[in-house]
């Protein structure tokens, strides 16, 4: 899909100008990183949705130094979700802060979150729930969801590392995209499944504590107090590290 | 190892009373487990070590309503990670805590932590770093530790969840032990080890990051809105949970 198409499939669904060009930063940030099941074929799938609110604002119901609370108010977990870290960036911690975001799917790709706040010399660790795909690794119904866990720490030479890990074995996106079959979306790990499965199950259940009732999602983010990511690239000498292109 | 056989061991380690309790809580706990590289194994391997600190004690060099940072002064990870966990429990936050742990190895059985801080009504979520054992999957030398990320939920039930995921296919433990071959101690996945050598890394950094140099841990400690994990495990219908016994 060429960007004015996106953009003009965007626009006509309802959503202003600066939500259009986050939602296409997103999709296509993930299609140029090969996250394909995040990328322009999600434009596709919000079309297919009847419940969009294009001009709902994600409001912060509560804010102290350390904690923050969002609610999605009926916005895309998207627009909730950069509308939180544009906030970070604006009003950065003086030292760590915890933020909580109620009703909030889908969140996407989230390295793109992160990587904005490490690009702004932060660190962060960001998680989200979405609806339940992965069954236990002795069988059953899917009981949680792919919940990723993504993480970006800043660095000096000017290239984050930003670690995005989904739970799954394939992501739902490339279900939806017919890249995966259904089957296929069970906890990664093989042998090994029951500790992915527990890393999606402790990840929705910490977020489910915290946002209540919906998808939510948490970010935690922190002033660094070191830089230890060029150490860390000229042990790995030149091998490709989590986030790089 | 029988508890009297365990206890005088570390007491003639040179700890002090309360630490050979917690020395002796935390080992046979992981042993009753089945973790038996974080078990009674460890006292074997702490008579092995020739730069034990006994009378260190970890030192609260920061305090805030939202971030702490500790140092473990000499101390040993597991009595400083129990420091901070009653610490934590005995000054909760109003809302969320950030809590960074320098100087602060080994830690074990992450798991543990966590119970005590969800046993109080505490949701937490802990990371640690420890030697680079596990090399990236492409190969080269061990680049990253095994780092657990260790997740508790407080339930209304009684009985919280606690996920206590290792990156390694093994545990260092194991490989001392005689449990697993060195070579055995990778990033777990098979195929898909390129997910928890990202996990691994993305938690080393993040920790390296707040921390400094040296190993270190990241504690994030939250109080509860909600209270999901008995409708979890009605509808995991019986099946094992994480932090199950």
């Amino acid at each position: 899909m060429r960007p004015e198409e996106a953009r003009s499939r965007l626009a006509a669904l309802g959503f202003g100008s600066a939500d259009v060009e986050t939602l296409f930063d997103h999709f296509d940030d993930a299609e140029q990183r090969g996250k394909l099941g995040h990328g322009h074929s999600r434009i596709e799938w919000l079309e297919t949705l009847d419940d969009l609110e294009p001009e709902a604002t994600p409001v912060r119901v509560a804010a102290s130094e350390g904690f923050e609370r969002w609610d999605g108010n009926g916005a895309l977990g998207y627009l909730t979700l950069a509308a939180v870290v544009a906030a970070q960036i604006e009003g950065p911690p003086e030292r760590a802060r915890v933020v909580v975001c109620s009703h909030c799917f889908p969140t996407g790709s989230l390295g793109w979150y992160v990587r904005k706040l490490a690009d702004a010399g932060l660190v962060a660790a960001l998680t989200a729930t979405s609806p339940a795909r992965l069954p236990h690794p002795d069988g059953g119904a899917p009981l949680v969801g792919t919940n990723p866990l993504a993480l970006a720490i800043p660095s000096s030479d000017g290239t984050p590392i930003v670690s995005d890990v989904s739970m799954g074995a394939v992501t739902y996106g490339d279900v939806l995209r017919g890249a995966a079959r259904p089957d296929e979306l069970v906890p990664f790990g093989g042998e090994q499944a029951h500790k992915a499965f527990a890393l999606a199950l402790g990840l929705q259940l910490f977020v489910d504590a915290l946002a209540g009732d919906g998808y939510g999602a948490v970010l935690v983010v922190v002033r660094p107090e070191a830089d230890p990511v060029p150490a860390l690239r000229e042990r790995a000498a030149g091998l490709r590290l989590p986030g790089d292109r």
